[in-house]
């Protein structure tokens, strides 16, 4: 298979990352945001595994490496400003750190912060 | 309605920003992603018509203000870190300022770039 598609033609902030929104596949929930550099798209097209950089730890993120909650690339999709990647995928259990489904668990209703989604058992 | 919520309770960027996914209510289509400071959020809710703050013009942006696209807001979702939202929106038309639904038309097969949206007529 012949790979036409460069990470380096994508726009950038000044950080060299990229935000990347992830969708479940199937469901279309929205399940996180997190960032990418170039080199963490090549490695997500590579292995097929969403891989992020941690702002916080500086390095890469492959999802799931330590918990086991991985994120299988379905399809990647670029807007049109070429500076948002969608990424589709197969979450393996929850996708946020606090064991829900998704990170967007709290939403706004009548003025006040709800807690719509309870961590996955 | 008391609103409790405040929007200065999140963390923007170094810009004073924070990135808002914007996702139709009724499908799950992600629809694209933009960026909003305190105020715009402030706006938002206040009219229940999605407004942005556009980093090329430095300025509000209420969405559809010109073209008519508005976006409706159905619900404000906010992320665990509190550093990234999700807007549930019904959209008017087109999301994309190319005439598309959504601005992530470009999907990554194979490793090519093929357009899966057309504008909207």
């Amino acid at each position: 298979m012949t790979q036409t598609f460069d990470p380096a033609s994508l726009t950038y902030d000044a950080n060299g990352l990229i935000p990347a929104i992830a969708q479940d596949h199937a469901t279309g929930e929205v399940l996180m945001l997190a960032w990418m550099n170039a080199e963490s798209i090549a490695r997500t097209l590579a292995t097929g595994q969403v891989t992020y950089w941690s702002r916080s730890r500086q390095g890469f993120w492959a999802k799931g490496e330590t918990s086991g909650h991985v994120q299988r690339l379905v399809e990647m999709r670029i807007d049109c400003d070429r500076d948002c990647l969608l990424m589709l995928v197969d979450q393996v259990g929850p996708a946020c750190h606090t064991n829900r489904r998704s990170c967007f668990y709290t939403a706004l209703r009548e003025g006040a912060e709800v807690e719509i989604l309870k961590p996955m058992v």
